[in-house]
Order: C-alpha cells, then structure tokens, then sequence
C-alpha cells in the first residue's frame, strides 16, 4: 500500500491511499462507508494514525481498499490532492544519518587528501525538527537572509512502526513500517559556521517528505533501490541504496542503542554525491528551482524553491 | 509562579504550583474549586497546557493561587508529589547549546593547545529528544552496555512562551514563558565514536528535566544566576550565568535564525566548567550516584543513577 496524508475541503488532515490505477482513495471517508474489521475504531487521519492501528490497521486498510477502490465517490484525482506531510508530526526530530554512500565518502575523502577507504566506523545522526516537514508540491523558501549556499539532499526515508530499543539487526526489518522519500536541503554555510549541524539543517520548511508512505510489504528489496535527484530537469544525484555503508538493519540497530525508537520515528538515511556544494564552482538552490527526487517503488517528490 | 507538572492518583498528569509555604496546590483541582477568569476553559494538565492559555492564563493561575492556596485539600506535602517532566511532550526535541561558559572554552582551549580566547563565534546546536526526558527525583540509567563515561552537564533551561522566527535580541525576553533546571546527562565516547553529538546526548532518560518552571517574572536577573552541581555531596560544577559567552537573547536571537521557535519548545543554555569528563582522572557516573543540580531562584533537580 502507498499511504499518503492531504487536506480535506476543511483542511483538516485526512488519510488517502494512492491505488494502482493512479487515483487516491479518501480513507477517512470509506472507513466508514466500507465493510472491514476495525469499523467500530475512529476513522484515521493521517499516516501515524494508520501506524497507530497495528498489523490489524494494514490488513483493514487493505480491505477497504479492496471494497471501496471501486467507488468513485470515494476516489479523487491524484492531481487535485493538496498533500501534507505523511507524518505531520512525528513523536521526535527526524532523526538523519550523515555520511552513508560510499561513492560519497570516497569523493569527500580524495577531495581532503584522506585515504579513500576511510569510511566512518559508526553512524554520523543529527536531527531535523518538525518544522522543517514539507508536504509533495509545496514550496521552500531560499533563505537567502541566512544563507549562502542551500543544498538539496535525496534520502531513502524509514518509517518505523513498532516500538523498540537496543534492536538485533536480525529483527530491525519488523520495526519497519515503510519507506518515504526525504529531501534533507541544507544550509551549508551553517552547517559549518554553528559547528554542530543541527543549525543549518533546520530551516523552516527544509524537510520536504512524501508523496507517499510505501508499506514494507510493497518494497521487496529496500537494499537495491535507484534513487534520482533533479533540478530543473537535469540529473544531480543518481545512485542505488546498495552502496549504503551503513544498511537499512544495521542502521536501525546503531539508532536504537540505548535509545527507544518509536512508531511514527523517521529515519533518514544519508544522501548520496551529487549534492550542490561538491560541484565546481559549487551552486546553491536559488528562487523558481523545481527539485524532482524519486525513489523507485516509492514516488517522486516535488519541491519548488521560492523568495 | 513556580509551576510543575505530576501524576495524579490515576497516573495522569496534572498541573501544579509550588507555593510559597512549600507546599504544592494542585491546579488542575483548583481550576474548577476557585474563582477565576478562564473558569470556562477546561483545566490544564501540565505545564505545556499552562503555556498554550497564554497571559490571561498566567493571571488566571495567579487568581487561583491566590484564592486557593488557602483552602488545605488542594494542597499536596511536596515529598509526596510524584513529579513529571514540567513539559512531558515538546514540540520539537530539546535544543541545546554547546560550549558555552568562557571559563569551560578556556579551560578546553588550553587543554587542547589552541589560544585561551578562541571562542565560538556562532553558537553549537544540537538535540536531546522527548524520549530522554526524566522527572525531578526519578533514575536515569548508566547505560553501562552502551557507554564508558557517563557525565553530567548542568544547564539553565529556557522554555518558550510565545512563538516566533528571526526573533531581535531586543524583544527576545518576550518569548521566554520560564526557566528551569536540565541535566544534559551525556555518554562522551559515542559523542566522539558518532562524530556529530545527537548519539552521546540521546540515550533514554538522559534529560532529567524541573522541578519546576519558574515563570519570566520570577527570575529578575536570568544572566546573573549561581549555579551548582554535586555528585554524593562533592562540588563537580559551581558557576554563574553572567559567564555564559552567549546570553540569553544572544541564544534566543541565534536560534530562531529562519527558524521557529515554539510555545513549549526548551533550549539548554549550555554548561559550565567541571563536567567528570574534564577531571583528572576522568570519572563517570556510577550506579547509586545522586546528583543535585541546584540554579538559584528556581530549585534543585535531583537524579539518581541505577544499573
């Protein structure tokens, strides 16, 4: 299933299912309207209310789907969606891992005169607050005021789903509840400046998340996925998740050492090369960029750049 | 107003006040027992509820306590208070501040062969998320699975009142709700293994957090506060905010850089020299140690650590 979160005709958060014929089915609306386990629960509103529902969640949402796919006035045009984040508000920051494609290690290692095989020994993590969540097709600001160089960042997004702490890698993939596509943009020059990162990435706005949430079940090998970034059409950022130095379980593992991982938490991967600042001269996003970052199996998320 | 946030008879938390007496007036009962101006709104449950009724809010508990505080069966003895974190759930993860105390950079300055003076000129993020946070009197583990050195920081805490972004030094202090006491509890060596901070600063129960949150009007001088932190009795930090390289506008001012601040979010201003890392030899936290961290006008945060 791909989950999504939009706005109802009240902007009120309502939770949609994108259906294989390209249309969004409105959930909030046929959980009432069609037969399925959970009828007697409060209908969901958003992707975490989903998560929220369990394992018995996922097999009720598949039946509505099953009867109330058919049902035109439950259905809208994927066009007419005014999406939100999936998650609108996660229980913590989004959690982001740093240097994690080895292409891109190696790169950033020849370009400071380090050996290209010195790959980090745990997981870089800083976060993003929930103020910096953009839904699909909205726009971020430039930032010009506060930065010099801001940067793009495609991420493959962990959903999680089931509550835990000190996770074996063995088990990491049953804390999984999907898959989104991130965008960690970037303000470069903070980043340095503020020594910790956690100042230039936490613009408002800078996270855009979404279209979809894919359930696990849709993304048979997380591992061995293409990922593309553009801007303006042309290609910045092409890669497959199977360069991760750092693999989906073992970063679960690394996240959930003495740390409880909960369900609604997202998990960005890291970023592969690509990214605007290690280009020569490097180029910052500027006002009118359309960015494009796809994942396959997942979708593409849109973000424009304004003033 | 020194105001908290317990649990109840039935688990679920409450606001509360701690009076001048000593003893602590249970608000969420008062709410409906006394007369005040905003006796239609249902009653607040914690601090963050206090926060949202804004200034007619803070009238409002001041009525209470006013007419209340007399009336002896709303008023609970403190040691019998089951205290919660003032703000259980923030809206973002805890934004904390790094090196900040001029004597705590000198001493690590010289420490590390760098010029006495070589001070940040921006500050250093990072974040604790919602999942470290730890009531006044409750157990923080040692984490001895995960970490070496398990250190303490001391930590004037700033909690925000009214929201706001590219906020002016000069109209900061209008966004301060209160003040109160954070104990940053950190692990140093996956601060160092992880390279960024979040892995060392987030292991569960590492922010314990209160007693309480003195409100603005409370603390005349929030620049010129003694603090104080023991381990067993001993003197480990012993400080002033007047020594803080950036000031409390300064922070407010630096964070809120194309970013929003919101009601309820908190901000660790940074901790003084004496952390156990610092001393020679370097000495952790052990299971059984009692810490007291003690900031003048508000109160004494205390922590003890299990296995």
């Amino acid at each position: 299933m791909k989950l999504l979160t939009f706005a109802g005709a009240d902007d009120k958060s309502r939770l949609g299912m994108l259906l294989a014929d390209g249309r969004v089915l409105d959930v909030t609306a046929a959980w009432q309207a069609a037969p399925h386990a959970l009828q007697d629960r409060p209908a969901p509103r958003d992707v975490m209310e989903a998560i929220a529902l369990g394992d018995p969640g996922r097999a009720a949402l598949q039946e509505i789907a099953d009867a109330a796919g058919k049902q035109a006035q439950l259905c809208l045009d994927e066009d007419k969606v005014r999406y939100l984040p999936p998650i609108p508000r996660p229980p913590k920051n989004v959690i982001c891992v740093g240097r994690n494609y080895k292409a891109h290690i190696i790169e950033g290692n020849l370009a400071r005169g380090r050996a290209a095989d010195d790959f980090p020994k745990a997981i870089e993590l800083f976060t993003k607050p929930p103020t910096t969540l953009t839904a699909h097709k909205q726009a971020v600001s430039r930032h010009a005021a506060h930065t010099k160089l801001l940067d793009y960042e495609i991420e493959l997004g962990i959903v999680i789903g089931k509550t835990g702490k000190d996770i074996d890698p063995a088990n990491a993939m049953e804390h999984v509840f999907g898959y989104t596509v991130v965008n960690d943009i970037s303000a470069r020059d903070l980043q340095v400046q503020h020594g910790q990162w956690f100042k230039g990435k936490s613009l408002d706005g800078t996270c855009p998340m979404g279209p979809v949430v894919a359930t696990r079940d849709e993304i048979s090998q997380p591992g061995n996925l293409d990922l593309e970034l553009t801007v303006n059409g042309e290609v910045r950022q092409s890669a497959n998740t199977s360069d991760l130095l750092f693999d989906i379980p073992s970063i679960i593992a690394q996240v959930s050492i003495g740390f409880t991982l909960q369900e609604g938490d997202i998990i960005a991967t890291g970023t592969p090369s690509g990214v605007g600042m290690a280009l020569n001269p490097p180029r910052s996003l500027e006002p009118g960029d359309r960015i494009c970052a796809r994942i396959e199996g997942i979708g593409e998320l849109v973000t424009t750049i304004t003033e």
